[in-house]
């Protein structure tokens, strides 16, 4: 589909302009530490009611970008929505993370699109909703996890510091965990594309469990089927736009993820020398991220220094103001303010 | 104090001689997975007691070694013994990592040396013994934790995913968290000397914690501390074979400590790619570690496959192979057994 784009300073630095100052926005922007969050959650209940709820996602997508004009705006979602749509399902306890159904084999998980359709429609109309809501200028994004990630939350059944259950039967059974991946890749693939379809004028794959991969495994489970999922989304839209953020990622992990996943920008997290990340990715790739969430919570001069010397290392390449992680719950909302404050200060 | 060094293919390697096969230790190498190891636990009530009673800590040090001929010993003890040695009390939960007293503030820490030799007296006394007990060509190997990693735990009072409390407290107050480092850095330092006293052939550094920090704070934090630590140490043990341990650090990262910190050897985890560690650390630095805990619980091809990665990529390199990360509770014998074989069948 050909179309022209928005006026976007977000699309801008995706089409590799250097911008000043740099476009911003906030990986969970969307989320807890917001009041008004909170008290839309009281009323849902439940996350996942807010996920699925079409006019719940798209009054919390917007609640940060009214407050605090963040340069885009990130579905409110999960990437739990799509083992979700495969079948296994997912709760959130107050207080932990995600609890997703035992894994109950390959065998049983749907390969049916109809089904996928029917089961992430309020995501789809959420993102409708949100684009016809948000003002003309700001990019809209949306995201799946990758599929290591999400084969590491659906063999565990839960977020894990090592990923042991995945690696484990990664480990003892090669060719069925290659099948898992390869239909996690379709069906992450398929969901993109249904977000482009829906109004996304950008996506970013979170590999959030990208750290701690043997150099071979990192290969196999996170360099190859995010190539196959950038591949598979281009060619239903060959225009999109693609954020790759393969979280602790050691640097030979991030320079292969640069040159062959096909993605058009990657995020980088906390631990990543920012200069190290402008000259051996700037010339393949836009940079984005970085920020310490914890700096973030901190404030103050500690908060002022990390932006500074984030934005003195990207002063020459195409960047996106972002965090090495999502936002904190405890974060307060006048840090958030300062650190636009002194971005936007910067020319 | 000159002293001719024992016969050792650990303190050959630690000399830069390429030995083949390699040399082999594992973190953690005396622990849960070991029968005989439970039965001593359960006779003795609490891992904190076989810490502190010197004739367990013995057998449950020389344990492994009967069970598998491993070439080095490394003491049965805890990083968290110099936060009791300076005042904050740890214990240790079934099923939980450790919990400390609450951080009641810097001045409230002991900084008298008579005391810190009286609490941590049993830990000499058990290097003392172990090197008694032990085959005369096997290394001793003592340890401490590095000051950053110590001041997470005090922090937080706990094990931490993103040391969350520790970094707010050093983002706010640098002044008042460098000044607990430089109390670490005293005392780990001083915790070593008398390790090397006690009996060890070579100490390693774990600043366990030592991912996840931005380029700056990894630098003031980790690289100064250490190279602090073991400047004091060779003041008083000039000859001192040290390694040091920055677990899960960014390839600048571990490059930075390679070039700044003096150990001898650096220990790397699992995602490291090692023919990136050869080329990059291998000529300033004696290398170790690598292999993935989980695939030694996998077992199988997959350990063989691993292995053999390993060894060919550090074939040309003075090695000293282990695992990257501690040897996990539910790992099989046989699967040790099977790595030990796999390494020392290898010429």
């Amino acid at each position: 589909m050909e179309k022209t784009r928005r006026e976007s300073v977000l699309l801008d630095v995706l089409d590799r302009k250097i911008v000043h100052p740099a476009p911003i926005w906030l990986m969970r922007q969307a989320g807890r530490y917001l009041p008004e969050y909170q008290a839309l959650r009281k009323k849902a209940g439940s996350f996942w009611t807010m996920c699925m709820t079409p006019e719940l996602a798209v009054e919390v997508t917007l609640q940060p970008i009214r407050r605090f004009d963040f340069d885009a705006a990130i579905l409110f979602s999960d990437i739990l929505v799509v083992p979700h749509a495969l079948g296994q399902d997912v709760r959130f306890e107050e207080g932990h993370g995600p609890i997703l159904d035992p894994f109950a084999g390959l065998h049983r998980l749907v390969r049916d699109e109809a089904v996928w359709r029917e089961k992430l429609a309020p995501v789809y109309h959420a993102m409708r909703g949100t684009r016809q809501a948000l003002a003309e200028d700001k990019a809209l994004i949306g995201f799946a996890g990758a599929p290591w990630t999400l084969a590491a939350y659906m063999l565990e059944g839960k977020g894990s510091p090592d990923q042991r259950a995945a690696k484990l039967a990664a480990y003892r059974d090669p060719a069925q965990f290659a099948e898992l991946l390869e239909l996690l890749t379709a069906a992450v693939a398929w969901h993109l594309v249904r977000q482009f379809e829906a109004g996304a004028d950008v996506v970013q794959i979170f590999d959030s469990w990208a750290g701690g991969l043997p150099e071979r495994e990192f290969s196999d489970w996170v360099i190859g089927p995010n190539a196959r999922v950038v591949a598979a989304v281009r060619q239903r839209v060959p225009e999109a736009k693609i954020i790759g953020f393969p979280r602790a990622a050691t640097q030979t992990g991030y320079e292969a993820y640069a040159a062959h996943t096909g993605v058009d920008a990657v995020s980088v997290d906390t631990a990543v020398s920012m200069r190290w990340a402008v000259s051996a990715l700037g010339p393949l790739k836009i940079l984005q991220g970085n920020l310490d969430p914890i700096a973030l919570i901190a404030g103050g001069e500690a908060l002022d220094g990390a932006v500074d010397r984030i934005a003195e290392a990207t002063r020459e390449t195409p960047f996106i103001f972002n965090l090495g992680h999502g936002v904190l719950p405890e974060t307060p909302l006048e840090n958030v303010a300062q650190l636009i404050g002194r971005i936007r200060s910067r020319k």
